[in-house]
Formats: structure tokens, C-alpha cells, sequence
């Protein structure tokens, strides 16, 4: 498990080299997906406080904060991390990389009601980039990418990519220009 | 106070179970505004340095920055918290709901001026989503609520939404296709 | 670079006063950039692990993290800075000033080699707004501003703006509207 963690971490993180790999030890992404398989392991034997105790202890060393109730699959990779959100009935499948600042979360307390699915399912190989931001009992399918600052609250197909809109210029040299057409979001990511 | 501020975290949050309610003393909302109280105490009475500590302190161990000026009302409730900075002339009213992330904050460091009303005014029973900014001396009226990652510059009149812009499909089952019309926003929150 | 650092800080941030002006020194901004010159003064001289040490213990007690290998130039200041990520080979001019959730991130772990610029570069003077995502070996040139929650993947030209866009009403005081053309974006920062 450990192995594991660390070699996919090796595998995805372009800041490390091989000459240098002990660094990846120093991984709050790391740190917080050991941890998590701790809290999750109290949580289900039924050692809640132990388990969100642990979570907290996690969330305060690396601002990751993963629910104890949530499963999460193997070879995960969450890089820089701070921020990142993951709700109690979250699904996460394996070969997944979060970057720092995804929310899987509720809708609000208004709408989710107690001991019912309120977090999002994320299939297999899918990616989440820097401040996704992923609401509700939706699924995100196998495959698919998640562009930065992306906000989602319906379904996304297998294989498919959702993007946020770009900043669009209103100022270029000094001078105020009108916005012109947002660029083509097919070159987005 | 204390009774409050763990009854309001008990009934917004539905990951949190009666059997295990004793987990809300593990949260770093509830403390985040516990540290606010003592750090605003020590403000008011002039003495700055102390409560800019205690803020300082309560950051780094909760992720939420308050600044020890800022006023906030009855039964507040942050939850997850990380992310979330509240400016030195920000007032918010009773019973407000922030999602981690959220920033009540001025303009910008070349517009704002020392010893002015830079931050915003948020009113009673407003729910701010993860990721809102609010930037300025706007008001965000009693009875709103403001969408995740929603950018709001301009006042907010009471009992309204805003929202942010959904993200759009660019790839849908591996082929790529030209994003649709935007689904439309009354759906979103 | 000290007494540079601080005098900065007093004059880019209109919450510290002169007489309160002892606050600065417990600035996470202030700190994260100290313990920047020492990692990268590691990291220049080969002792990456020791390098890469200062900045993960300056990340858990700021919540900023730059990677030691970041160039960053003269009288940056951070305000705020929870969940601000510095990529290795991001390299930042003189002057420059960023709000708490700025990322000079990378497009990738597909598309990102080791070993090669992935990172932006920062000209001088520029301003990034609040959660602004500036990702890729782009270029953001001097005088210019990123507004908050921006997302950049392509150049931006010097004095220019590029801007996010604002949330719209799809209720207001209690009724449900059609969200109507957006703001005039040039208002926005």
C-alpha cells in the first residue's frame, strides 16, 4: 500500500526526479491518504471519534480534509493538496488524481439530509483539476477530466471533459478593450 | 455562546450523526469562531497585538482566517472552513452559513485605503457556497444566498441568489464537440 | 531584505496601521517568503531534500507552499496566501502581488515532462487576484492584473487585464429571473 502510494505519486508529480525521489516522504498528499486509510478503518469498525480525530489531525498537518466514511480506491494521487474537500459519502475509484482545491461535496444543508448519498461518485483514471468544485449525488464517469475551477452539478459521461469559462481581457496594453468572443474552449485543457 | 455554536454546527451539518454529536467538538469551524470571540474581545479593548496572536494561532490550526476586526453575528456556522478569510471591516449578520473558501474581502491593495470600510456586509440567514468572493464595501442582503465560486462585486438585494457560471462539455465519450448553450442557470443551487 | 519584506507588507496591506505596525511580524505572507529565500538557497546549491524540508514545514505553518526551486524577485508580497501554490520552475519578478488560492501551476501530469519549464513567468508589478490559476510556461507581463478567480492558460501582454466572470441573479428578492446579460465586465476590477 504504501509502495504503492508513494511509486504513483513518483509517477504523476513532474517536480520529481529520480535523484531525488526521498523527497516524495515529504508529501502531504501522501501523508493524508496513509492517514485516511486509518480514520476510514476506525470509522467502519464503528470508532467514529477515533476516526474523525484522526481526520482532523490529518486535515490540520496537510489542509486535506477527507471525511472518515469516505472510500477512496488505489494508486490516488493528490497533489499539493490544501483545500481539497472530500464529503463523508464520497466514491472515489482508482488512478485518480486531485489537485489542490477540489471540493467533492453536498449541495447545501438546506437540501442534503442526514444518512442519506449527498457526495459525488468518481469513477476510474478520472482527474480533478486545481479548484474543481464537484456538488451532489452525481457521478463522474471513468476517464473523464475535471478542467480547473470547474463547477459541477450534473452528471459527466465516461471519457468526457468539462472546463470552466477563461478570463477574458478588458485591458491589454492600457488600453480598454471590449471583451471580444470567449477563445474556443477546445484548446482549454 | 459555546451551547449555541454546537447546536447550529449539529443542525447545518448532515454528516453529523446524534449517536456520534460529540465529533463537533473536533471542529475546526466551531473553533475558528471560538479563537473570533476572544480575538475580537482583545481587539476592541486596544489591544492589537493580542488578538492579531490569537488570530494568527487560530489560522494556522483551523485554515480560517478571521481578521480580530471583524464583526460576526449569532449562530454562525463554517464548515470545513479551509481557505476562508474574513477582512478587518466585514459584518455579518445572524445565522449565516460559509462553506470553506469563502472570501469576504476588499478591492485591492491600490484602490482600498487604511482606516475605511473595505469588506463587505452580509445580512442575517445568508448561505455563502464554497469558493464565493465578495470583494468591497457591497452588502449582501437578509435571507440570500451566493452560489459556489461565485464572484460578486456589486450589492446583493435581500432574498436573492447568485450563482457562478456551470462548467461546459468540450469532450463527451471520448469526441470532442462544440460545448452547447449553457444549461440554464435556474437549475444550478 | 528583511526590513524590505516588512516595509512591503505595511505598504500593501490597509488593515495595518502605523500604530499597530508590530502586527506584521506575525504576517504568514512575510514568513512563507523568508523560508523561501532559505529553501531555494538550499535547493541552488544542491541540497534539495533539505530544501524541499523548509518549504513543506513553511507550508504547514502558512498554508502557502512554493517549491524551492521557484524564482521569486524583490518586494513580493502575499496577503492572506491559504492554498497559494508555486510551482518549481514558476518564475516571479519584482514587485509582485498575490492574494491568498494564487496558482502558477503546471496544464498537467499528462502533459508535463520532467525536467523541462512548465511553470508561468510573472513580470514586474503585477497584481493576482484572489484564486486566480495562472496555468502553464505562459507569460503574464509587467504591470499587468489577473482578477480574482481568473483562469489563464495563455499569455497575457504587459498592462493588460483580464478579468473573471461575475456571478448573475437568478433570484431576487424572492422571485426567480432570467439571468440577464451579464455586467459590463470593464466595471469589474
Amino acid at each position: 500500500m504504501l509502495r504503492e502510494t508513494l511509486a504513483t505519486a513518483y509517477r504523476k508529480d513532474p517536480a520529481l526526479h529520480r535523484a531525488r525521489s526521498a523527497e516524495v516522504l515529504l508529501y502531504q498528499g501522501v501523508w493524508a491518504l496513509l492517514a485516511h486509510r486509518l480514520a476510514h478503518a476506525l470509522w467502519i469498525r464503528r470508532h467514529s471519534f477515533a476516526g474523525r480525530l484522526v481526520s482532523q489531525l490529518s486535515r490540520m498537518a496537510t489542509g486535506i480534509e477527507i471525511h472518515p466514511g469516505a472510500t477512496i480506491g488505489r494508486r490516488c494521487f493528490i497533489d499539493h493538496g490544501t483545500g481539497v474537500v472530500i464529503g463523508e459519502t464520497a466514491e472515489v475509484g482508482d488512478d485518480v488524481t486531485f489537485y489542490h482545491g477540489v471540493t467533492l461535496g453536498g449541495r447545501g444543508w438546506w437540501v442534503d439530509h442526514k444518512g442519506e448519498k449527498r457526495h459525488p461518485t468518481i469513477g476510474d483514471r478520472v482527474t480533478l483539476g486545481v479548484g474543481a468544485t464537484i456538488l451532489g449525488p452525481i457521478t463522474v464517469g471513468s476517464g473523464s477530466r475535471v478542467g480547473p475551477g470547474a463547477l459541477v452539478i450534473e452528471d459527466v459521461p465516461p471519457d468526457s471533459t468539462v472546463v470552466a469559462p477563461l478570463a477574458v481581457a478588458i485591458r491589454v496594453r492600457g488600453r480598454s478593450v471590449e471583451p471580444s468572443g470567449e477563445p474556443p474552449p477546445s484548446a482549454r485543457w
